[in-house]
């Protein structure tokens, strides 16, 4: 199987983006006409990658949605996923999970995340360390993605505690940075909602580690703040993610297209900056 | 429905008993004549909680074993659920998911663990503040358990680094309990293997607020420290976790009786310190 990194490089060269949709379907927000589908959340989520898949650099599905229907949304999950796998091999697919137990009960995460969903990337939160994710970190060729700066308002409340005068946000960023990046398959969560803290991590981490960044769209995050503070290497090193605005841009039968068409803009306006 | 902590003292004073049994299943690992069980899990877990419900003061499925099957194991961690709800509506079930995503998201985490599975207390990642968990915090009557301490042998690389001299676990122990507890639905995550650290908790947090402690068993926490360093009022505040020291007991058809065996041995051991 190709590897994350790969299939990332190859998707933000091939569609010219550094673009990430969201799947995160909500049954009360779904066109009408697919209340009663069958599978209303692989329906709506395949028209959405249909209509983006040149567009994009990666697809975030996040799975709380999913486990909000219980099983059968744990198997519309898993059919995105198959889909998009199977009809758009270059395109990875980022489950957002949130995950982290101790070592060996992160082995039952990982058949849920890698084995049972295949999928590309994962994120994690840090609080335990790098001794209990020690499972994810040794798996190369996936992307282990670490929480560092969320993009919530109330972000600061422990991520700004200063630890000999810097933030425990930039403490996340070098450890992930100097010894957890082994076998160079970590990323890192900065939020586009505070770009100041972005360019301090991007000093941190140096070029070469790439950031995902939710909060454009819905959340407010600022594009050019973004690509100003977060750019990398080769003008990449940045998967930004949109959900909200692009999915449910329109709820009419139409729903796909216009998703195509604020892809596109978010698509561009990114690039404007790069 | 009764609120999760009148179920845990009426749980812990019915059966005189600090004890919480993990129920943690790994098909490798379960007795031979269940492998081809329909429902191995389910199985499994019914033997053990009935061989142990006059012996406990709460269960604790780990999310992550069911997971790792997908759909199917999802089901048989609600099929379990509903066992117990069902039989000994006394007894507190503990879903141990360590969630924790954006406000929003954090909605479909909720109708995962007391919708879907009905649970009455679930863990949590403090990482993203309380205004990212705000819509867990809002829920009176479930028990939301913070994770501040936990078990694993390299929690200290974030969680002992000083902030105006004190550790990061103590800042998060202070904020649970001076203002995250307004709906007095709070509690926290203390591993068993950290003893000192307990004590320091037990004084920023006052005898009310009970901790989940997991690290007896097979990771090694002394039940005798955790008792001078833990205990709450009316010798309650501990919630003291085994899981495979007590459900692999034995591998045999007997698997049920030695975990029992196990069991009455953990409670009363905690017993003789309480």
């Amino acid at each position: 199987m190709t590897d994350f990194f790969t299939k990332l490089n190859t998707s933000i060269d091939k569609n010219n983006s550094l673009l990430c949709v969201g799947l995160d379907p909500v049954l009360s927000k779904l066109p009408a006409h697919l209340q009663n589908d069958d599978t209303p959340f692989f329906t709506f989520n395949k028209g959405l990658v249909d209509a983006t898949a040149d567009l994009v650099c990666a697809y975030k599905p996040n799975s709380a949605f999913y486990e909000a229907l219980g099983p059968r949304g744990i198997e519309e999950l898993k059919q995105t996923i198959q889909y998009i796998n199977d009809t758009y091999p270059d395109i990875p697919v980022i489950l957002d999970a949130k995950r982290a137990d101790i070592g060996s009960t992160n082995e039952g995460y990982i058949d849920f995340t890698f084995d049972y969903l295949s999928v590309d990337a994962v994120t994690l939160h840090p609080y335990l360390g790098s001794e209990a994710l020690a499972p994810f970190l040794a798996l190369q060729g996936k992307g282990m993605i670490i929480l560092c700066r969320t993009s919530n308002p109330g972000a600061a409340e422990f991520q700004d505690l200063l630890i000999d005068g810097q933030p425990l946000y930039e403490h996340v960023a070098r450890e992930v940075a100097s010894s957890w990046n082994t076998n160079r398959n970590c990323l890192i969560v900065v939020g586009a909602t505070y770009p100041e803290e972005m360019a301090k991590i991007r000093g941190i981490v140096g070029p070469d580690m790439a950031f995902l960044v939710p909060g454009v769209g819905a959340q407010g995050g600022d594009i050019g703040a973004v690509m100003k503070a977060g750019i990398g290497n080769d003008k990449r090193g940045l998967i930004i993610n949109s959900a909200r605005d692009i999915i449910y841009a329109d709820s009419s039968e139409h729903f796909a297209e216009a998703a195509r068409t604020r892809a596109l803009q978010t698509r561009d306006t990114i690039n404007n900056y790069r």
